[in-house]
């Protein structure tokens, strides 16, 4: 066959293959560069991956850089042997003199998982404590040549700030997912171990990418099967997938699972049996999987068992699962987020009273991992009072990745913003400076064991997240979790630059979308600290009418507290006093509804509807125009997102346009819905420059969406 | 750019994109044709698509003959303008003066959705009476192409058998889907209407190419949301997607939903404002769905509501919805796996009693649809005595192409052979020769109004069926409803060559495997006439020890009736008599023990353990070698399997290798559990020739899969 037409049939098969853009590829494309000058320039430089440590993980680094370099730069990235020839990559672990060299250089030590990559005369050096550190290097070096950088002067350190970076799957045993919005769980169990998905090597590869190094397999409502043994083998096979990516398997421990799996009377966690109970199945675990991570236990919360049935603390029912753990080095994951069955005043305050006695009680081995505000994943919440006030004990961050409360899988809603609003907060835990990133990195407090989880937002859809720019907030997480000082507009645009090409015009866009839809989410959906008024149970759209279910605490009512006075929940002194679990600094911040700032007003405030506020304007009025804001400006990101038509390959931009199209309408749905409801208290009118509200109360209040996704498990 | 360094580069692209052999295309690869001098000879014979007929599904077809065929033959098919130029396709409807022309070169006259393809000096005439035909005849053609046959004489006719070739999917609206073992709904019901996955195009052009031509969306265990307006409009969208590919969209209703949905006291189909009320919601359907094809209605079955309630019969139902479908050209098709609350003595016999004195009371407009046999869809059934039973009444088959009882996900059967033993089943209804595909397509009894429903076994999985060969069934399924009379082994050969490519290797063992499979599944599961002994509710693997269910039917003791003097369902005069629901021909194969098909035997017949049968072995004995015959079978296509390594691209081959090794645990489990429990009553040894069991009945009775797929709806 001539060139012109093997030319010609190839160019057809491949016009026929790139037809898939689904977003399955996420960040991670390494398509040929299209640049010729930048192309040929890294093609001369780089020839081969030269690397001499051989385990599982080194090799993953090593099948990473010479398939993602010969994809990019068209031509065959081989193997090399020597570390002096030019053209060389080079993958090494540090030794003392390697250690003295780079401190030469001005690095600083390398720490676990962490890595220095430098160009040295005609060749490119990653070095690493460990062989995850090279493999994190490799991805690393990967994103500068898929972003078209310099490589001359290659001269980067990083550390992982953070030890555990985690994604924790709400998924259930049947794939449903509670909270997914992404269709179903990607964990075929039913036909594991033996029917392994190519989509989990693709999720190994994604996660390890960005640094994740841990993930939990199951559902924190969780259920005793995945402790049988073929479920533990199932779990093992998951296992073997994710170790070769530097990734450690967690399960969730149903708390009773010694009653319902082990046929024992109680689960007291003081019980002998009970503890030998643990201690069997922990060393059954470990032996079909040797690095387990540890536990994750959801307990006397929401209905979930706990030790609490049996007149014992947290710690105590973490400590039963810790000392079964610690010979093998697993770790506790006890979650902070429980609420007694007696509804309080003030839910906002439980976990902290429920645990700041416990601080010091818990064993070495586990870690209490702390939502990020006090309530439950709102559009935007204060942060928790727990951080900064358990210095005895590691804090683990709880991040929600999937977006129960922003909109779910059609809302494009940068989630970055968010994480990092939080993460920056100052705690004044030990004066300021305190900020909630230096409890979580342990630097506050010396706390050895860190970590971040978020919940994940992955599911079957082709894409992994739904909407697409669910990627940018499993990517956010990472880089995040890795270093909870990093600025969201680094993450924005590197995440641009690696899922949509390196033009200007269309970073411009994505990183604009990303950095302002969270806001604009909060306005449209929360205005002012308003805040869990969603529709009931789903969450799915406006609520704020909620009042009927069987606890106070779960109706919207009871958070919005609004009457023919005003609206919001008075947390100060003359209410609950939430805000005294604040250290001073902080809370001075919001102590006056003059002064605090506006959007954490109605958390802290019952305000007067006529009430003044610094904008000059009336609580009412200010209510009317915020709520605006956020529906014009989710128009306005839909149009910025219209102007990158032909700039994007159609299928990805006919996604995020037709998800843009679903939110414009519910944003539109949720300010004149909650306008709507809160007229009937105000009795003010909108401001005449505002659009009119298109139906009355009833009309929203009858809106009702009984198949929303987000499945609760079967039992 | 240089030639060379293009040519790589695209090499390269293509190598990346070639990985993901995952089974998405299903058979309509369309991949460029490897052979030169065949491809070389395509593309001198083709150069040009000319079609005069200007509506959507013309424009389907031809835009599916140019991108397949440039895909496949390497250079740009475009579109033609006149007729006579050499090289052509010509695309046209049938005149009177092309049927005379068509007459003479012997061809019958063309019917709806038929076509003639033919080959004429250097052209190729596509002709039909419809654009369906032009689109059908169109992928016949590419499926030509596809499998590199001779073009230069052409001379095919195709007129469909039946009028309705219907996918029924049992899906609901959260996306569960009931008997579901790929996955979840590819209907994303919460997103639509204004998110359309791109996968519901590739649907309508896969059913559309092997001749379906309607499809039910929803579960017949019906929501009557479906027919609130938000969901109404979602089936809308979906509709103007399947729409220029032919397909019409049917919806289940639920029977109460004028009380549910409308508010109305009853739903008494004789009640005037009933009536009114599926007059209003019909309208309103069809506003939205021009060509809606009406409703698919399982009534008083399994706890559904239906007429009964009010006294009323299954006739007054079907015909107050066909009233209110007849304006606007709409069915109603009527299911009649319906039994009462009531425990039958035999299950098998009760759709027979309620139906037949309906004949000739039902509207023009309404179908019954039966299942292939009279229990639910087992491995193996005679078939279901309503066929030919009642003769002024348009009888549609019910398919399950869904494996809920044949292994569901992950075992490998084809079931071509299943849908073609009982298509070629003589009912004797009007004396030899009165074969089921003679009821179902009219000629029988003269009716017009036909019809064939596969329940689907599509779902969200990648590769649209999770077991790959699932691509077979449905494949098949949508062949047989063209035509009823055709031949397994044409339909496995086909499908072979377009998924796997025309290497005679690969055709020989993927045929072979699709051809002996089904057998050797009724021998592990369910040999001699054994049925519905599987685990309860899920029915994923063996249960016939189920015996405490809430009613009697649902058990396997109810079916197997073993005991100690033997095993078998006694359906002749000296039990229930259900034989005598067959008219005389075909109950006579039946009645004697020891002339009647061994595969029916356990069926009819409760026959002693020790009765010599007439393969000189008693019942126990060969109940032991059937059962291994089974097992061994499977073991050998497995094997068969493995000689094609490398002949087909790793990704597929994997998958289908990867289920097999689930298939072959699972088969040997169904052979060891059924001979250990039927054991304990025949107090016989097994063979000692034959492997002896790994394990006791107990063991294989406390086996439990809870999560088990295939969900129930969430009410």
């Amino acid at each position: 066959m001539k060139f012109r037409k093997v030319l010609f049939v190839l160019v057809c098969l491949l016009t026929y293959s790139l037809q898939a853009e689904d977003g399955y590829r996420l960040w991670l494309r390494h398509d040929l560069i299209q640049n010729k000058a930048i192309r040929n320039a890294y093609a001369l430089a780089i020839s081969k991956v030269n690397c001499q440590v051989k385990d599982t993980i080194a090799s993953t680094a090593v099948k990473e850089l010479t398939g993602g370099l010969s994809k990019m730069l068209g031509k065959t990235i081989g193997l090399g042997k020597v570390n002096s020839i030019a053209g060389n990559i080079n993958l090494y672990l540090t030794t003392e003199s390697v250690a003295n060299l780079l401190s030469k250089k001005g690095f600083k030590p390398i720490q676990n998982e962490g890595y220095v990559i430098f160009s040295d005369k005609n060749q490119i050096h990653i070095v690493a404590k460990d062989s995850k550190g090279l493999l994190y290097g490799a991805y690393h070096f990967l994103r500068i040549i898929q972003q078209e950088k310099d490589i001359k002067k290659l001269n980067i350190q990083e550390n992982p700030h953070l030890q555990l970076r985690m994604l924790n799957h709400w998924d259930n045993l049947d794939r449903t997912v509670e909270r997914g919005y992404a269709g179903f769980s990607i964990w075929n169990w039913h036909e594991l171990p033996d029917f392994l998905d190519p989509r989990y090597v693709e999720y190994a590869r994604a996660n390890a990418s960005i640094g994740i190094n841990a993930t939990a397999l199951t559902n924190v409502n969780a259920n005793q099967l995945i402790f049988r043994a073929d479920y533990i083998e199932k779990a093992a096979a998951l296992a073997n997938i994710l170790r070769p990516y530097g990734i450690k398997v967690y399960l969730t421990a149903r708390f009773s699972s010694p009653k319902e799996l082990g046929g024992l009377p109680t689960a007291d966690p003081n019980d002998p049996a009970v503890k030998k109970w643990w201690e069997e199945k922990v060393k059954e675990i470990y032996k079909a999987i040797p690095d387990f991570g540890g536990f994750l236990v959801k307990a006397n919360s929401e209905g979930q068992p706990g030790p609490q049935e049996y007149g014992r603390t947290h710690a105590d029912g973490a400590n039963v699962l810790a000392d079964a753990l610690a010979p093998f080095g697993g770790n506790v994951i006890w979650r902070a987020f429980v609420y007694s069955n007696e509804e309080p005043v003030d839910r906002a305050k439980q976990a902290y009273n429920e645990f700041v006695p416990l601080d010091g009680q818990f064993r070495k081995n586990v870690m209490v991992q702390v939502k990020n505000g006090p309530v439950d994943f709102q559009p935007r919440e204060p942060i928790h009072p727990l951080f900064g006030a358990l210095p005895k004990t590691p804090i683990m961050m709880e991040f929600q990745i999937t977006k129960e409360y922003l909109g779910q899988g059609t809302h494009t809603v940068g989630l970055s913003n968010l994480f990092e609003e939080v993460l920056k907060t100052d705690t004044y835990a030990k004066g300021k400076g305190s900020l909630v990133a230096k409890v979580i990195d342990g630097t506050l407090d010396g706390q050895t064991l860190t970590g971040m989880a978020g919940v994940s937002n992955i599911g079957t859809a082709r894409n992994w997240t739904g909407n697409l720019f669910g990627q940018a907030d499993w990517y956010a997480f990472g880089k995040l979790a890795w270093n909870p000082y990093a600025n969201s507009d680094d993450i924005f645009e590197e995440w641009s630059n690696l899922t949509f090409g390196t033009s200007k015009k269309v970073q411009s866009v994505v990183t604009n979308i990303l950095d302002k839809s969270h806001e604009y989410c909060v306005q449209y959906m929360t205005p002012l600290g308003l805040h869990h008024i969603m529709a009931a149970n789903h969450h799915y759209g406006p609520g704020p009418w909620v009042s009927n279910m069987s606890r106070a605490d779960w109706t919207s009512v009871y958070y919005h507290k609004a009457d023919e006075k005003g609206v919001g929940f008075d947390r100060t002194e003359s209410g609950t006093n939430a805000l005294e679990q604040y250290y001073p600094g902080l809370a001075n911040q919001y102590r006056n509804k003059d002064s605090i700032d506006l959007k954490f007003l109605l958390w802290f405030h019952h305000v007067a509807w006529d009430h003044k506020l610094k904008t000059g304007k009336t609580l009412w009025d200010e209510l009317c125009y915020q709520y605006q804001e956020g529906v014009d400006g989710i128009n306005k990101l839909a149009d910025q997102w219209q102007s990158l038509k032909g700039q994007i390959d159609e299928e990805r931009f006919n996604q995020v346009t037709m998800h843009f199209n679903i939110q414009k309408k519910e944003a539109k749905w949720w300010r004149d819905s909650g306008l709507a409801y809160f007229q009937t208290f105000s009795k003010m009118e909108i401001p005449k420059d505002l659009p009119k509200l298109d139906h009355d109360l009833n009309y929203y209040k009858n809106i009702n969406h009984p198949m929303s996704p987000g499945i609760r498990p079967r039992w």
